[in-house]
């Protein structure tokens, strides 16, 4: 090919408008969509979006794809569940589940499903409730004012979640209803080496060849719920370039921070983060390797602390790069040059700034409950907190205590999930001595608590003697009636006692000190946004958890194919982890058809909570399902890059090829395939 | 206290000229010391402290305080040999050791110390020998006149090492000739728990209780080495304010960086190495906990991956603190302005750090050897290149490869020590695996070495094949008169040999490319600041690891006191790790005085490779041994902070104390402290 022409092409392949924007799904640039690919979904389309997309609250995405009930979403997102339920023998990791009939599907214990059933903007209400107030008192407003909102819509019904969901930086708030659905049933699941295939090394890269896929089914007493929503599935295979949009609940974005705001970002809370987790990558690493009988309970945590520390340093890569902070400082510039406004907010993230430095450490230690790190730590920071919390008014409560966060908390509490043990004092242990290490001996809380005694024998000795792994017990100390003092001590919830105050404190400092001034200021920057902005074409807000639709088209980037095919997975698998096929694949590789795409790239905006998300095409036919980004997706969270930002999707086709030829689950295949 | 008097009494306790700088032996300051303390160290004082002083080849410093070859040094400069003489079941980590007689005393198989016998200037010619050159061709012609003069220096004397040591970023080099003594002994070391009581958390904290001292004696034959130039120790204790001496010979500062420069560490190498080494302490304290016999082997290397890690996290922070960055961009800044060479100097560094962002994974990984991190993949380079390079003139050799390097490496070779080979394959395995997660599996070089094959197998097959364990194996592949093709084969050679194209390759260009250009524009730099400086008092150059003294004050700090005492240590003891006593410790309690000095703070310059350096005071009399600096130090590679930085020794009437009455060495402490 001549060189112009070659460039042409290039050229061509970059999309003339980026495809950027985790958008609103009442708020859908359907014109925009149209301009560039030739079609857009109507409003009715997205109403099926809507009611077809599920929401788990583990913090994952999914999709109702079968009228009894059944929910599709990733295997990495039901992985916890699968750990649950692998006991007495069981081990739901090593190797595939799937339920014969209805009455074999295995409830997960912690899992709960939302469905997405109306909106409201509630901007008027909140706004007014908020005006003229700063600082901490602000936050208390705003706090009582969105529990006040969710109460009177939930009401006493357990089925219904109600969450006022903040946008563009607390310009927007809309109330969401969703319907709760806490029945969760385990209908099929690959082994784990399939799900992760590629381990480590191929997360984030692409070519990749993950079948990251599980199945679920909602059951509404002693049935199946009926879903007359579910979105249906096709085997049909995509053409580069076809237009494709990912449903879903993209956790967070923070594209609209000030350069202070990414700088605390850069400097303080990635590394802390990264260095935490990197230094417990290689504990869990070894500690699992050191007994047989630990992979069970570490190996999938151990890849979530992996997922966490690649994605995490992308993110930290994407901020540090040359220049990165430099230019949105001088957008920060400008818009303080144009607005007053906007120059006042600027200086108050300044201050913020400086305080969320000054209070990082203790935040992360005693209100994030690092020093503590365990189940049963949480656990009894929940008794004691519900028992303090409960005597209050709701809007005075604690967010996460609010009557309408109640049913959550319940949940947690009566699980019947096991708590493994040694692994529970490991964490601890480690997390014990490492906040010795942070805050030094002398520093008087690390004196009051732990001094100079061992960390592994403190921590021994709190998960041994601690009644909390028993959900009956925890529920007896959780009644609020009683008194925490009128039952036996527990070394845990004292501990959770002891320490309560430091956490309450740090956390209200935090809040009105940095949260407060932040979201004040947000506001300020946002309406000078937005006057600058005047005329031009709107903007997607930052990613919430809350239901997003990201428009897109399949294809790859100037060095990688846009999928891959089962053949290349068969090519790629080699004699052990992370990449040995599991034995059902070793045995079906004959009847492969390698022609099939495996993973999907496509050009989608997405971000960690997309995960199991449907994949669509412009017929409404879901045609994959997003589990990943590539690496230059990481830096997602603060930037749009549409030359190598990737979406990454098991496609249909190869789940098709799995179910029917690998693991004999012909009759989920034709619930899934089916034509409706 | 009244409030003004107290405010007016702290400011006076802060140094009115900040007592930063670690000053040339042959430059000293002696008049500005002696306005601030009233006296200073005359030529005699600096020469004797000069010949009392000795370096360690390990990268520490140390000091002659007896006439018969008699060197003090710290427990943690030692800890490798103290390993390595750890065979047999003998353990000289959990025990402490007393050479009761001279022939007692047992040689550390690696050990070299230097004593500076003469410093020349050689500045005219080296300078002569760069003029007008640029890139590549500046660093060859660099390096090929310092090897000239180094050789012609040493000529063919085993016992002289000739370095030319780069002083002011380049703009001035000496010549440093040393005495080389290779027969180093161990005379006495205390327990590893004693040397490193407190462990993590109380490292680089003060109030700080370490024993942190060795003793060895330098041999000459069959008989100690005379070493009439030793420095006397005395046992009278400091008062607040007294004035110290820190002779020694502190690694490197990076005082005189530009803000780019900077900013690499900040964004870049910082992170990189933080986040390695956070991986590593979580590996290898599961490692050494899953089998007792591990201790010996890992634990020292542990508390050297900790120490790393604290130090790095603390001169990481020091860079992200709130505008540390911003000062430097305005001081680079304003000398662009006035000097069209520092502008021009300024952009060639801008260009050298967004190369080194370029090369930096592949340069740590590969010239760096971090892929394959293990002793016997660096002896196995050693010999690959000792084959390539000895065949080329002195001139244009690998800087480690010219004539005056080769003693250093022929002892590596020829060392004894057993190498630990359950440790090796562990170490190796990690780093394989970290190499194909940062590379992804689809690297060519990842593909050709390592593939998808387990990295355990991989590190396994390596050490348990390899005959480089043994020493004359590697002699016999060294000895370049035969070509490496002709003996047989060995897998860690043979995978040195296929790196080490792609190493070489990355070293030039960051030689090139970076260091290079570093070079000229520091030299650029360095005189536009001495132009503006015109008349102001003379600044220090950065640490290069050759000899320096600082001066200051025994003092604390606004929240720490300026020493600790024994009876704080026994108050201090807990019942296990780190802050466990030794049974010699407890069984001595009752005869200690707990009144006496343990550790000193004060206001020294100083940083890492200063450990092991004397404590000298007004007298000339060494009243303490340095080995660790405070929190607020760890950031002295950036920038020496009056109110907070602070120097930590084992003050010498805890080590006189510590001799006598808990480890019996009544002769050991005569000869230390018997007067002369």
């Amino acid at each position: 090919m001549n060189k112009p022409l070659a460039v042409l092409l290039a050229l061509l392949a970059v999309p003339s408008v980026a495809d950027e924007g985790m958008w609103l799904i009442n708020d859908f640039p359907a014109q925009r969509v149209k301009e560039k690919y030739g079609s857009a979904p109507s409003a009715d389309d997205l109403k099926r979006m809507q009611l077809g997309a599920v929401r788990l609250a583990n913090g994952c995405s999914a999709s109702f794809v079968g009228t009894n009930g059944l929910v599709m979403t990733n295997h990495h997102c039901m992985r916890p569940c699968l750990e649950q339920l692998s006991t007495g023998g069981r081990d739901l990791l090593s190797n595939a589940f799937l339920a014969k009939t209805p009455k074999d599907e295995l409830r997960c214990p912690k899992d709960e499903a939302n469905q997405l059933l109306a909106i409201e903007d509630v901007s008027a209400r909140v706004l007014k409730a908020i005006a003229g107030v700063e600082g901490a008192e602000l936050q208390k407003k705003l706090n009582a004012e969105k529990a006040a909102i969710e109460s009177a819509c939930a009401g006493d019904d357990p089925k219904k979640r109600c969450d006022v969901v903040t946008l563009f930086d607390g310009a927007v708030f809309h109330l969401y209803t969703y319907k709760r659905m806490q029945d969760v049933r385990l209908v099929f699941a690959p082994e784990f080496k399939m799900a992760a295939f590629g381990g480590d090394p191929d997360n984030f890269n692409f070519p990749r060849f993950g079948l990251d896929m599980a199945f679920v089914r909602i059951w509404d007493g002693d049935k199946p719920m009926a879903s007359p929503d579910a979105l249906q599935l096709t085997k049909d295979a995509l053409k580069t370039g076809d237009v494709v949009y990912v449903v879903g609940h993209p956790g967070g974005t923070e594209r609209q921070r000030t350069a202070a705001q990414l700088e605390l970002q850069r400097d303080v809370a990635l590394p802390w983060t990264l260095l935490r987790l990197a230094e417990l990558r290689g504990r869990m690493d070894e500690w699992v390797r050191a007994d047989k009988k630990r992979e069970a309970v570490g190996g999938a945590r151990l890849r979530t602390i992996e997922n966490g520390l690649k994605a995490l340093r992308g993110r930290r890569e994407t901020l540090a790069g040359p220049g990165f902070l430099d230019e949105r400082r001088k957008l920060d510039a400008a818009l303080a040059q144009k607005d007053a406004k906007a120059k006042a907010a600027l200086a108050d993230i300044d201050a913020a700034m400086a305080d969320a430095r000054a209070l990082w450490v203790d935040h992360k230690l005693y209100e994030g409950a690092e020093a503590f790190q365990s189940e049963l730590f949480g656990l009894a920071r929940v008794i004691v907190r519900l028992n303090d919390e409960i005597a209050k008014p709701n809007g005075e409560r604690l967010s996460e205590y609010t009557d309408a966060r109640r049913p959550a908390l319940m949940q947690q509490l009566q699980s019947t999930a096991a708590i493994p043990l040694d692994f529970e004092q490991a964490t601890l242990a480690w997390s014990l001595e490492r906040w010795r290490n942070l805050k030094g001996a002398d520093d008087p809380i690390v004196k009051q608590l732990l001094g100079t005694r061992p960390a592994r024998d403190v921590a021994k000795e709190l998960v041994t003697k601690t009644k909390l792994t028993d959900p009956k017990v925890r529920m007896a100390y959780a009644s609020g009636a009683r008194k925490l003092d009128a039952l036996p001590l527990d070394p845990l919830i004292e501990l959770a006692r002891a320490i309560d105050p430091h956490a309450r404190a740090v956390r209200k400092a935090w809040e009105d000190k940095v949260e407060a001034k932040e979201t004040r200021a947000a506001e300020a920057l946002a309406a000078a946004r937005r006057a600058q902005a005047k005329g031009q074409a709107g903007q997607a807000p930052d990613a919430t958890f809350s239901l997003r639709v990201s428009y897109g088209a399949i294809g790859g980037t100037k060095t990688a194919p846009d999928r891959t095919t089962i053949g290349g997975l068969l090519e790629r698998a080699g004699p052990s982890h992370p990449f040995a096929l599991a034995p059902t694949w070793a045995k079906a590789k004959p009847k492969l058809d390698g022609a099939l795409p495996m993973n999907y790239s496509s050009t989608n905006d997405m971000i960690g909570g997309n995960s199991g998300s449907p994949l669509i095409d412009a017929k409404g036919r879901v045609v994959g399902l997003c589990f990943d980004g590539n690496l230059a997706s990481l830096g997602g969270r603060f930037t749009y890059d549409p030359i190598e930002n990737r979406a990454v999707s098991v496609a249909s086709p190869a789940i098709h090829e799995a179910l029917t030829k690998v693991y004999g689950a012909d009759a989920l295949a034709a619930e899934l395939f089916a034509a409706r």
